[in-house]
């Protein structure tokens, strides 16, 4: 009945950022990873891509404000705007 | 009509491969970026890990042979078992 129990709680989310080369930028590690890997006997990888993941936790009052919150962190820090390409990934069992 | 035929033929699937420290183990990175994300005014994060992440292309038989393929790969190469847990994702426009 209070003023804060009008508002809705956050809740805590559980996310994935994954942050790629752009396409177009080469990626030797990921070409060194790809030539070892036929190396080891897997012919039939035809490419690999070579990137970061940050597994983030946090709380917003919900889904959308969590992807807006984490896509502001991969601008601002998580990925570079330039030779980078970034994606956010809500895990299933996130909003507890 | 010939033997070659009868043979499903392999498709190509896009896949990610996830690797992180795995929990027991201290993370300077994650913890770091966490660190960085709080001084930017992130104050909604509780936690953040560091990972790596390879986006592979390859060709298999089906689905199963795929992820079966990509979980030998990470045993063998691209996660260390003694300090990192792994996961393998097939994309949702794979398998063309």
């Amino acid at each position: 009945m209070s003023q804060g129990d009008s508002e809705s709680s956050p809740s805590r989310f559980r996310a994935r950022v994954h942050v790629y080369p752009r396409r177009e930028i080469l990626d030797p590690q990921g070409r060194a990873i790809g030539e070892a890997l036929a190396r080891l006997g897997f012919d039939e990888v035809a490419g690999v891509r070579a990137g970061k993941g940050f597994e983030v936790e946090l709380t917003a009052t919900d889904k959308s404000a969590a992807v807006a919150q984490l896509e502001r962190m991969c601008s601002e820090l998580l990925a570079n705007p330039i030779t980078e390409d970034y994606s956010v990934e809500l895990l299933e069992d996130s909003a507890r």
